[in-house]
C-alpha cells in the first residue's frame, strides 16, 4: 500500500492511472475506521482496479463550537486495516495543504440543506461538499463510495456530481450496524454505558415506525409524533434535534407519504451526537 | 474545425486528448465574438496543442431583469470566426444540457463578491464559477483564457480553480480597445451614437487618474472623487454605477494606496452596463 500525502503527487499519481485506463475508487473518510468504513472498501476492492481511500479530519465541515479537536485520530492502526483491505492508496493530506489562509471558493446546494442537519449545522454540506469536491479533483476516481448514514451529505455529493459534470459515479452503500441496531461511527465511543445501552433504541424505534407505515399509516405528522413518544420513553437521556420525513432525493418535508420516503433523525447524547435513518420504500406500502 | 454540442461527448473526446499527453486550451465565451475574443483565441493558438473554444450564453450569471434575451447572437458568423483562428472543437452545449431544471449545486467565492459588479449583480458571480467550473470539468483544459476586462470574475476563476484543485492554469489577457479607447465588449452595439460618442471617456478617466497617482497621490477618496468630477463631465448620458480601487487579488477595497491597485468601474448608459480596468503597478509610483 503506498501512502501520499502531498495533494499534488495525488493528482499526477491518479490521473497517470486513469488516462491508463484503470476504473479508480475513491473512499473518503475522516479516518478512526470501524465495520461500516471496513465494508465500502471490501464493496469498493471488488469493484475497480485501483482502490483509493482518503483519510482527512476536514476542519471547514466542524462549526467552531464542535468536536475537531476531539474527533478520535489513530492513523497506525488506520493504515493496518487499510492495508488489510486491499486499499492500493491511502491518501493522507495535511490540513495546511488542503485548505489555505484565504481558501475562499465553495462548493453548496442550498436547496438541499434547508433541513435535517443542516439546521443545527448551516455551514456543515458546504465543507463536506467542498472537500469532497477537492478530493475528486486530486483523486480522479471513476466511482466514489459513501455510506448511507450520512443520507443528507450523500444527497449533496450526487447533485454536486451531477451538476458540475464530474466524471465520477456516487454509490451509496447501507448502514452498517452494531448487532444490538446501533449505526456504525466513530462518534459512539463518545457514549458514557448508560448512554450505549438506550442508542440502539434510535433504529428500534426507526423501524417501528417503518412497520407503521406497512400498516397504512401515511401521515408525517402521526408517525413523527409516535417516534417522538418512542424516543422519551426508551431515551430518557438523550434530545431529540429532529425527526423528520422528507423525499430521499431532494430532501423536502413530506406532510404525507405517497411514493419513497426517507425518515431521518438526529439525537444527542450530552458526549456525542448520532444520526440514523430508514428508507420506506414505496413496495412495503402497498 | 470541430463543433461539438453534447457535454458528455465533449468530456470524452478533451479526456482523451488530456490522457495523449496533448496541452488543450480552453477559452470560455458567450459568442458574439469581436476582437477582444480573436485575442485570447491567438493567445491560445500560440500556448497550446488542441483549442478549444466555449460558445454558452450562461443564463445562471443574468439576473431576471437584465438582458439574457436580447444578449447578441450571430453562431454562424461567430464558427467563421473561430475556424479562422485555428479553433480545433467550438463547443455549443444547449441550456437544457447545461442545467437540468433541479440544478441545485454552485459555486461561490463569497468574499470575493462583496463590493464592485457583485454589489448590483448579486447572483452573477455564481452563475459564472458554476458554469466555468462545468466547463473546465468537461474539457479538461491545461490552460484557459479569459480578458482582464471582467477582472472580478478572473478573480473569482483563479480562486476557484486554486480552491478545488483544478489542474488548469488561468490566464489573464490585457484588455482590447477601440481605437478610441473604449473597451472591447459584446454590449457596446447596445449604445446609441451619442453614447458611443461618450463611451470612450470611461478609459480616458482611469487614465488620468493613474496619471495622479504617477505624480504622488494615494488617497483612494481623493482620486475616486476626481474620477466622479471627471465622468460627470465628460458623460453626461451615463451613471455611474461604482468606482472602486481594491486590492488586484483579493478585491478588497483599499484607502490608501500602497502596493498595487486595481481601478475598476461600471457606467450606465440607457442602453448597455459597461465595466472597465485598469492597473496601478507599484513601480510607477516609485
Amino acid at each position: 500500500m503506498r501512502c501520499i500525502i502531498e495533494p499534488r503527487e495525488m493528482q499526477v499519481w491518479s490521473t497517470q492511472k486513469r488516462c491508463q485506463g484503470k476504473t479508480l475508487a475513491l473512499v473518503p473518510t475522516m479516518g478512526y475506521f470501524h465495520e461500516g468504513h471496513l465494508a465500502l472498501m471490501r464493496w469498493a476492492r471488488e469493484h475497480c482496479d485501483v482502490l483509493m481511500v482518503s483519510l482527512f479530519v476536514n476542519p471547514t465541515q466542524f462549526a467552531p463550537h464542535e468536536d475537531l479537536k476531539a474527533y478520535p485520530r489513530d492513523l497506525p492502526r488506520d493504515a493496518e486495516l487499510a492495508r488489510e483491505q486491499g486499499v492500493d492508496v491511502l491518501f493522507t493530506p495535511t490540513p495546511e495543504s488542503m485548505f489555505s489562509k484565504d481558501h475562499a471558493a465553495w462548493v453548496e446546494a442550498p436547496s438541499l440543506c434547508r433541513g435535517l442537519c443542516a439546521v443545527q449545522r448551516p455551514t456543515h454540506f458546504r465543507g463536506v461538499a467542498t472537500v469532497v469536491a477537492k478530493l475528486f479533483l486530486l483523486t480522479s476516481p471513476t466511482l466514489a463510495v459513501f455510506g448511507e448514514k450520512d443520507w443528507q451529505q450523500l444527497a449533496v455529493i450526487r447533485t454536486m456530481a451531477r451538476d458540475l459534470n464530474m466524471p465520477v459515479e456516487i454509490i451509496g452503500r447501507p448502514i452498517v450496524r452494531e448487532a444490538d441496531g446501533l449505526a456504525m461511527s466513530s462518534r459512539n465511543i463518545y457514549l458514557s454505558p448508560e448512554e450505549r445501552a438506550q442508542a440502539p433504541f434510535i433504529h428500534q424505534g426507526l423501524q417501528q415506525i417503518r412497520g407503521l407505515t406497512e400498516q397504512g399509516e401515511t401521515d408525517a405528522n402521526i408517525l413523527l409524533a409516535a417516534l417522538g413518544e418512542m424516543y422519551q420513553r426508551t431515551m430518557p437521556l438523550a434530545a431529540v434535534e429532529y425527526m423528520s420525513l422528507v423525499d430521499p432525493e431532494q430532501l423536502f418535508p413530506l406532510e404525507e407519504i405517497q411514493g419513497p420516503a426517507l425518515l431521518a433523525v438526529a439525537v444527542r447524547f450530552k458526549t456525542a451526537r448520532l444520526i440514523d435513518n430508514i428508507l420506506i420504500p414505496v413496495e412495503e406500502r402497498l
